[in-house]
């Protein structure tokens, strides 16, 4: 029982499924591969320059209060990141590069805390080197997530992305079905758990 | 404590929460004021000249799959409209004109039915003049949402949702809050119980 986690690190609600995903899954029992993509080729085909969340200001300011009743459900802080949203290359790179394991989760976790937390700006290359290293991934590992060949995979990433239909982040895909938003997560785990 | 539940008669998504509602709010102990209103002018206003649904074709097409599943949960079917959305305005304006009570929410309950199950088309007058007759609403029912004064109504409840910042349909405001679909549901009934 396997789902795939597809999600963009400038994404408010992929840092609620990131953080709650590692405990549900491991209650589920269903193994979890993380998977980066970046949502601005996908935004780019639609005509939009932006989040839609800004493009859209009754849905942007539905989201940020939304965000706030959720994150402080879990005990999560949430600030809301100048600019919104940030540049994520290099931290969908890294994780792209990095080998999967805890390392990388937490790489994953540090990212998300420090963008929507600690108001630390994740286009940063401190602050990304810092994520990495607290996560103790590789010490060359920004070196190796420049690399053109690391450069296509995340590209080829987000083209299987497409093609499974995804079209904004959080997304999980398993069995052929594909779940959209943090609000699905436990759906998504269901149907592996009844269908993996 | 109060919540109030704004739908959209063409909207897939608030099918699900009028069926659902009535039962979730009697056990939770939360009245609801049934507020129908119009999307068209919503979606207009950002642009759009139909549901963001057929304009975003994966978004779509996922929508479609969701409520397969979400439906199928419920043991509700879905049928897919031709056209969709559906001309909600005539079944909009009898939602405004009839008394609030039981047989306004059964009313409701056979718009939603007919159009997402039966396969009928809810703008033709017949399926609501029969809508309205199997929920025993007045017999001029149709005729008293034709007056002026229930079209500016009607007009109105979709003025007063933009005001409370509502975008898309299901949408549910207590306490000053909104939210927004019907996975935010059980939230708002019991964000009314904690706070109302």
């Amino acid at each position: 029982m396997q789902i795939d986690f597809w999600f963009e690190f400038a994404s408010t609600y992929s840092y609620l499924s990131a953080l709650r995903l590692p405990g549900l899954a491991a209650k589920a029992g269903v193994t979890v591969r993380w998977r980066p993509f970046l949502l601005g080729p996908i935004f780019a085909a639609q005509g939009w320059d932006t989040s839609p969340f800004n493009i859209y200001a009754a849905k942007g300011n539905y989201m940020w209060r939304d965000m706030e009743r959720r994150a402080g459900k879990l005990g999560l802080s949430i600030h809301r990141p100048d600019p919104f949203p940030q540049n994520s290359l290099l931290a969908a790179r890294v994780a792209q590069a990095a080998p999967e394991g805890p390392e990388m989760i937490a790489f994953c976790h540090n990212v998300y805390l420090a963008q929507f937390s600690e108001r630390l700006e994740i286009s940063d290359l401190d602050v990304i080197a810092a994520c990495a290293s607290a996560a103790r991934l590789p010490g060359d590992i920004i070196a190796q997530s420049q690399s053109d060949e690391n450069k296509l995979a995340l590209r080829a990433a987000t083209e299987d992305a497409i093609r499974h239909g995804i079209f904004g982040a959080p997304s999980f895909t398993v069995d052929g079905e594909l779940f959209w938003g943090d609000d699905r997560l436990e759906d998504a785990l269901d149907w592996a758990v009844r269908h993996g």
